[in-house]
């Protein structure tokens, strides 16, 4: 059995083209051909694609993982085929340069769809994701060369990508990497050194896997200023394109872990492995920042894809299983007990998962339209506003979701109760599948630390002013609107707290910058709890208006109110917590713990 | 790789004997042998046990597995060894009685050393585990003739027992029971049905297995008030007490689970199986009460030791593991970054793991040390008094331990990074195991709802005033103490909280049962913070006055101030939570969801 998933579409069309101005994003200039209606016809095939070939997949690759045999990598059953059709379906060249082949969609019309691929299955999915990640890197440091050779394939999804940049020693230290790349004559470098943790990182689905590894040169300043990109393909290519004889590359082993299991996590070996550098020498970290950046928003996605997921599940089964009686009496007296969805903390927990999967579905799709204007729109000064504001919620949206969509699939486990534990259900898998986001692409603490120590000066503040200003004029005009004070009012109390952690950062961490890092956890959460209710209050307000038409609106209005009851106000405590400081902390011996 | 554990003996010593008055136990008649030195002495054997036996078989039990051929259960290689050992070593007779060839020692020694078995190995600690719920309920509601065949099998070992409670159609809602008992003329009963989630339900590792069935009767009304308890053995047992044929007991299949893996969670199918009554007719679910609150007091006992195990786990790596250099320098200049222990972040996790661990071990050895004066102390009024605690506090012990638990599970993943969600470090195998606990022996949202819908209005409220009461004296006590105000401050303010969260659900619950539903867990959570924080302003008072002698102490009193300073201030959030009430819960149409 596998739980239930319809794609959300309703939830992205109203977000995209009433919440978000989707229209003004085919007005710029190279996305003229994501119209309204093309917008949605692809959403339409893409959920098709997801509920009918991924969806079937998710458990099944799961119970039976990766296997690495006489040195290859077999993923689960069905896998190959479904990504063979995924290729012939087009999917991996939605945002892709057209030059080199690919459809170039929106990001934001993309975002969409990855949310379908990693609800339905985030295994499979991620083989495609971390492709694009590395067409990314080729596509913005590149030679021309080498996007002539390999964006092509990317595009048709013949050959995937890799990003190498995690060893055994060095994981959020990069500057601690110590692969080492030898310039030959010809040249290429000869890459030798191990990579672990490199998802999708070995298989036979495509004709080669082409891997983007940051390595060292010889002559390179210690740390991370010594790092540099090359591009390392499983096969080397001939000079006709066509695939040649084995690179010394090598998968070591496959990781056992916690979930994503149809996924293969590798242990890459490089032995001498032919490289070529990508960008400059030791300029490595600012050409892997390309692929981090959309890797941070597409990990931030998996946390909605996971409490969406989880969410479907969880209704399907409190409609279904009956259990007690409402407190208020029988409500199925035909049945011999109630549905489950009677008792008030199902629903709780039920409308957890709601507010947080659609209030940071609506966050995550406001930045990617915004990042869709940074690349596109005419104006420097929209483009510069939308960069800023881009940047700094890119960790919020990191952290804040995939936490949330993590605390989501473990209440989708807790409605199940006993039921939620046994593989069956597929609701534990999406606990361990969910986990993962919060490690990756940066912890969710790394994150924190970029909010509070880099985002929130950066151009001395320009960045937070593009965020904290229209927030604070929107709910000044809407103080004026009565209708709106349900949510208005503790929006605003929460707001305030923003504005007080910020003040008390601003403070006390120049005196002591290990308060800096004892508040950041706390101050991303707020800075989450904020962003997210800003977007139920746009939500409820374009609802109110639109309530008569339809159930979607009202519910809408309803999920608002809760999020501003009943969980928004966790700010509070957040800055009680946050304004003791770090002392409790750091003056705690070492030998003590 | 197993993850290192080593047994906090000196904590158990310091809450046992310092905190609490383990000395009167051994004052208590029946209790006599239980002189403190004693007590060490089988605390030191114990944990050598644990350390030695146990443990290494945790992750290879959670790698292998449980398998069923053939209507044979097999656990994991070295489980039956182990557990022979575990045997002879006489472990399961730690609390059993006397009369029957138990060791007969309080219950607030059996605890401490159950802790250990669930930290070294939790899956393989629940068959003993299960075993004693089961001679529990023998032991109280048990023929002399049962007694005397079942208890002496129990307390040697030789004997295994399960709970056959759950079947498909019900969990929480017992009355919906299906399993048909039906009189045989030599006054035994045919038991016909299928139980499943059944722990321990079945293994080669004891002869025989004995299981508690919840059934009903042919003519036993509908509903709860209709279900009997039986004891059905896996093989018939001749008059001579000898193991006869096998009984009409079979298992159906195992179940596949996220988690304790090396425990067989079986299908049971009894098929005209002889049973035997115990206790009266239709009065089964009070039996079953028996084995639940000791159960349920066992499954909060599994949240501190998952706590304790994954604190271990993150300290030691914390300590080894080099990563990024300390915001205010070098911390470690001699090697190439610090080791991650210097970071606030990583420091707050570890002692957010820390805080509660000790926290909730504190509130659940008092209320062990509680229920050893309800057994055993000659005035009724002291006995009174200790039954009200334990009853009051049992659902708090249960779901907020295992909350906490599991939060503190995921920090331990946390703060490993990526190395977390690989299984070889163990890590990710203890948030696993954990999770069953939330939802096992009552869901945590029903131990919510028994601790506001039944514990809070017994006895006209009695059992409230028994905790409400000596905690306003103590606050109000030590209100006058300047050295203890800054834990005696947060602690008023938490309490504070803590009533008014109790006078806003005795002022509108009667108006709307829902709002009982609705503020319930919310309520837990206020509970379990501000009882924690009881027994940290205590454990701050204790050590302050002996912080001279030992580091133990030092860091008793720094943590007893991060918990104060970090975590205790979630109650005021929580109230705000609480106070908005049920109507976003309720007032949201089903169709809707």
């Amino acid at each position: 059995m596998t739980a239930p998933y319809k794609a959300p579409l309703r939830d992205m069309e109203f977000l995209f083209f009433e919440l978000f101005d989707g229209a003004a994003i085919s007005e710029l200039e190279g996305y003229e051909d994501a119209e309204p209606e093309t917008v949605k016809a692809i959403l339409e095939e893409a959920a098709k694609f997801a509920e009918n070939v991924y969806l079937p997949l998710n458990q099944s690759g799961d119970a039976q993982g990766c296997r690495l045999e006489n040195g290859v990598v077999t993923v689960p059953d069905g896998f190959k085929e479904a990504y063979a059709q995924f290729r012939e379906a087009g999917w991996n060249s939605v945002t892709e340069d057209p030059e080199y082949g690919g459809m170039g969609l929106p990001y934001s019309v993309s975002i969409m769809i990855s949310e379908m691929w990693a609800s339905s299955n985030q295994s499979l999915a991620m083989y495609a994701g971390l492709t694009h990640g590395a067409a990314k890197a080729v596509s913005a440091r590149g030679t021309d060369e080498q996007k002539a050779l390999y964006l092509p394939k990317f595009a048709d999804g013949s050959w995937s990508g890799t990003m190498c940049l995690t060893e055994a020693q060095c994981g959020t230290d990069l500057g601690l990497i110590q692969t080492k790349a030898a310039k030959n004559d010809n040249g290429s470098y000869s890459i030798t050194g191990t990579k672990i943790f490199i998802s999708a990182g070995d298989h036979e689905m495509t004709d080669n896997v082409i891997h983007l590894v940051l390595a060292r040169l010889d002559d390179a300043p210690a740390g991370i200023k010594g790092i540099t990109m090359f591009v390392v393909p499983k096969y080397r290519i001939n000079d006709d394109g066509s695939i040649g004889e084995r690179n010394g590359v090598s998968t070591g082993a496959i990781e056992h872990k916690m979930g994503i299991n149809g996924n293969a996590t590798c242990v890459i070996n490089l032995d001498e492995a032919e490289g070529y550098m990508v960008g400059t020498e030791n300029k490595g970290m600012q050409a892997m920042f390309v692929m981090m950046n959309s890797a941070r928003l597409g990990t931030g996605l998996q946390g909605i894809a996971a409490g969406e997921q989880s969410y479907q599940g969880a209704v399907a089964y409190a409609k279904d299983r009956i259990q007690m009686r409402s407190l208020t009496g029988p409500k199925s007296p035909v049945q011999k007990a109630d549905p489950i969805i009677v008792h008030a903390d199902v629903r709780r927990m039920l409308l957890t998962m709601r507010a947080y999967t659609e209030g940071t579905r609506a966050l995550t799709y406001w930045i990617a339209q915004e990042l869709d204007h940074h690349s596109k729109n005419p104006d420097a000064e929209r483009r510069e506003e939308a960069d800023d504001l881009a940047s700094l919620l890119t960790p919020v949206i990191k952290a804040f979701n995939t936490d949330v969509g993590f605390e989501s699939t473990n209440h989708g486990v807790q409605i199940f109760g006993g039921h939620g534990y046994i593989s069956e259900h597929g609701m534990e898998q999406f606990v361990r599948d969910a986990r993962i986001a919060q490690l990756y692409e940066g912890t969710n603490g790394i994150q924190a630390l970029d909010l509070v120590g880099r985002k929130m000066h950066m151009h001395g503040g320009r960045l937070m002013k593009r965020f904290f200003d229209p927030l604070r004029s929107y709910l000044e005009t809407e103080s004026q609107n009565v209708e709106m004070s349900e949510f208005i009012t503790p929006l605003s109390t929460a707001f305030k707290h923003l504005e007080q952690a910020t003040g008390w950062i601003a403070s006390n961490a120049p005196k002591n910058p290990d308060h800096l890092g004892g508040a950041s956890v706390d101050y991303l959460r707020i800075f989450g709890l904020v962003s997210v209710g800003y977007m139920w209050a746009r939500m409820a307000k374009l609802s109110m208006a639109n309530q008569d038409s339809e159930d979607f609106y009202r519910a809408k209005i309803k999920t608002a109110r809760f999020y501003m009851q009943k969980l928004l106000p966790q700010t509070e405590s957040l800055l009680t917590s946050l304004q003791a400081g770090s002392d409790s902390l750091m003056d705690y011996d070492e030998a003590y713990f």
